[in-house]
């Protein structure tokens, strides 16, 4: 009889699972279960919807069941729920919502890629109608309908990227956004002379930003969010409330089966995404993973991880003995014309890791002085002032900041010193780069910093 | 006394030293002669004077001769060429050529930046009025003088980046341009695939490209460039004729006084920028340098190598032991909305230099495929099948791909295998990148060529 994968969960990394194992053993025979209406859909796509640059739900949607089914092989069944893994008879439950019917599967092998739920802060009057997450289709399908029946103004609890992406698409519609950030900075992560730029920007195209400041209650009008109440007694009105506070890993069906887990309960896996069950496999968001400059666990859910932790997870299902090396945390965000990047360790992150770790920053044109439409690219680099070793960059400024955090996150991944970035041969023409790129000069204040020169 | 410092050439290299050597020994005196109007100009900026872009010469200029004496304390002279060098007296001639006078002056330390001149095919009728280089300030000033004579036609001889550069601003101030380029198609260096991409994009743009063709005359009316002749017999009316058919380095002087001379005349120097007279360096576009991957001695000249290279020579004239490490010929140039990217070796080259290398080429959307106005990146790695090594990589497509390329070079000067770029942890967001960067794609399809996985 074939062998029976199960995959829980239909989008990033599930669908990756199981694509993969599919193209390695095409005798598995694989289902996926989907607890939401919607597979294999771009989460990071879902402002842009809500804001209306994206029409249809269906556009965020890379493949749908249909083409899984027909074309890849894999029965995939959207509104079907896991409810629980039973690891002794080696069968899980499924629910399926839409008839309430539910039913027990067998499987030889299994793959969890629950993902991640939104954090809800514990504020009074946050599970009121009219408080709004963004993490589904769902979820933007209900915050786009609120936005289009004429909302005005909204609160967005969170300075995280979901937040501020939507703080930008919800202006551009013509809403009046507040940010209320709990920490004292927005983008934490960041330099604080990047935090405060990020949060120039966002005033500067006038959306009101209070940081150092949660939200006290959510005060509601016929059990509908209404208004926003902070600790020192304001009260601000508002068409709804957006929660932006992070997110934590979807492991209550991992956890119920007694699976290890780990950071922010986070699955624990090694580095095949095999978990402490050795038929069961987990991949994404729903997993803790290893930081791959210190080796240290750490919850970095990103959808360029997931991806990739589900083809490892999938091919390794399959017999392979693929690893995931680690996670520098690469990211990048777009608000309003300012792009935001940053890869590895952020000072604080360095210093804690044990390293004697410092930082440099500079400011430089994205391309020559004289070519016209150049705008400051903003770089920070933090490094170890003993060794040399770059540990981690952050970027602000124009789009072309994405690709120069690239470059350091390659640099960092090959454990590059300050100095050997300072000597890379990067290209150069007046309308992309001036002679000097913003890399090289950050690397060339970096090594003046360095203790023992190492050339 | 004071130790005595000479530099001849006064653009990228030649400054960089300089002022390099004054940093590191303040108590040097040093002098810079430079043979033309302008010291500091950005070369490279050349194509967008002639074509309005930038609207005066001093534009180019970073530095001028003023700055240079009162604020670095470099007395810093043009129109003052170096005439000769006496190796056994320690002297160079200098001619003032506003004056005529020449004076002899002597140096403890000579640093030798003289750049490169355009080459000029032995083509009857070269040298006759009407017949353009673009190397100089005062290169683009005739140029532009000639342009702006309401010239409607232009012929370009060869296909280097300055002649496209320039085919789309003359394009762009309503010249019609025909380029002839004797090689079978444009830059060689590139992939055919890209070659022909490159020659549609002219093409579409209004650009008559003949490739596998040169000029076999250029005739005249009254002293002036008036027609070209092919080999064929055609003969096509112009206003102008423009050269940009490559370099030669400029070791004239060099060659006279006995230094050693490489490949192309170039001047040979050691990892220091040491030429064979041990009081003698030398540094950018006149010498020959190492290729990165292979360290086989090659002839690059480059505007970036230009600058890092002359503040090596400068930081060792004053007592350093920096050295270069090689050249991978990383450049990117924008031909109307295309952007033309590459590093490292070529295919060609990397089979000559005895890698059993191959090639993957992919085309990729360079933003998730749902968010508008993403353009298509096509990127092509060059590799070793046996060992997964990454030797090259060229890419074509929107302004990103710069950035692309500069992951790749910095991933070739690591040693990174197509294995290890493909784990590579780069940003992802909706309007920057897909969640599979192009650079990802590209070495996952590699990958898959890699004769003995290394994982």
């Amino acid at each position: 009889m074939a062998e029976k994968l199960i995959v829980i969960g239909g989008t990033a990394a599930g669908l990756s699972a199981a694509s993969k194992a599919k193209r390695v053993k095409p005798e598995l025979e694989i289902q996926v279960f989907e607890k939401s209406g919607y597979i294999s859909y771009g989460a990071c796509g879902l402002p842009y919807f809500v804001g209306g640059m994206i029409a249809e739900p269906d556009d965020l949607v890379a493949v749908n069941a249909e083409t899984m089914r027909n074309k890849r092989g894999i029965p995939t069944w959207i509104h079907h729920e896991v409810t629980s893994i039973n690891r002794g008879e080696k069968t899980v439950a499924v629910k399926n919502l839409d008839t309430g019917e539910e039913r027990i599967h067998p499987y030889d092998k299994l793959v969890i890629a629950t993902g991640a739920v939104p954090a809800a802060p514990p504020i009074p009057g946050i599970h009121s109608e009219g408080v709004y997450y963004l993490r589904t289709v769902e979820d933007g399908i209900r915050l786009k309908a609120t936005v289009q029946r004429e909302a005005k103004s909204a609160v967005i609890i969170g300075g995280g990227f979901i937040g501020l992406e939507l703080a930008e698409e919800l202006t551009l519609s013509g809403v009046s956004v507040t940010i209320f950030e709990q920490l004292p900075r927005l983008l934490p992560f960041l330099d604080p002379v990047f935090s405060q730029s990020v949060l120039e920007n966002l005033e500067r195209h006038g959306v009101k930003v209070h940081t150092g400041t949660g939200v006290a209650e959510i005060l509601t009008q016929d059990g509908r969010a209404r208004w926003v109440r902070t600790p020192q007694g304001e009260t601000l009105e508002t068409d709804f409330v957006l929660v932006s506070a992070g997110v934590k890993p979807a492991s209550g069906l991992a956890g119920q089966a007694g699976l290890t887990l780990g950071l922010k309960g986070a699955i624990v896996v090694d580095d095949e995404m095999r978990t402490s069950d050795p038929d069961i496999w987990a991949c994404g968001d729903c997993v803790q993973m290893k930081q791959l400059i210190t080796g240290e666990p750490v919850y970095v859910p990103l959808g360029t991880t997931a991806n990739k932790q589900g083809r490892i997870a999938g091919g390794n299902v399959a017999g392979g003995h693929d690893t995931f090396k680690g996670v520098l945390g690469s990211t990048v965000t777009k608000v309003f014309e300012q792009y935001i990047a940053s890869t590895g360790l952020s000072l604080e992150q360095a210093q804690a890791a044990g390293y004697q770790a410092v930082s440099t920053m500079i400011t430089k044109m994205d391309r020559a002085s004289y070519y016209p439409g150049g705008r400051d690219n903003q770089i920070c680099l933090i490094f170890d002032r003993k060794t040399g070793r770059l540990l981690g960059a952050q970027g602000i400024g124009s789009e072309s900041i994405a690709g120069r955090i690239n470059v350091l996150a390659t640099a960092i991944t090959c454990g590059m010193t300050v100095e050997a970035v300072n000597e890379l041969d990067l290209v150069y023409a007046p309308p992309v780069a001036p002679v000097y790129d913003p890399i090289l000069i950050a690397a060339s204040q970096a090594v003046k910093k360095v203790e023992k020169q190492v050339k």
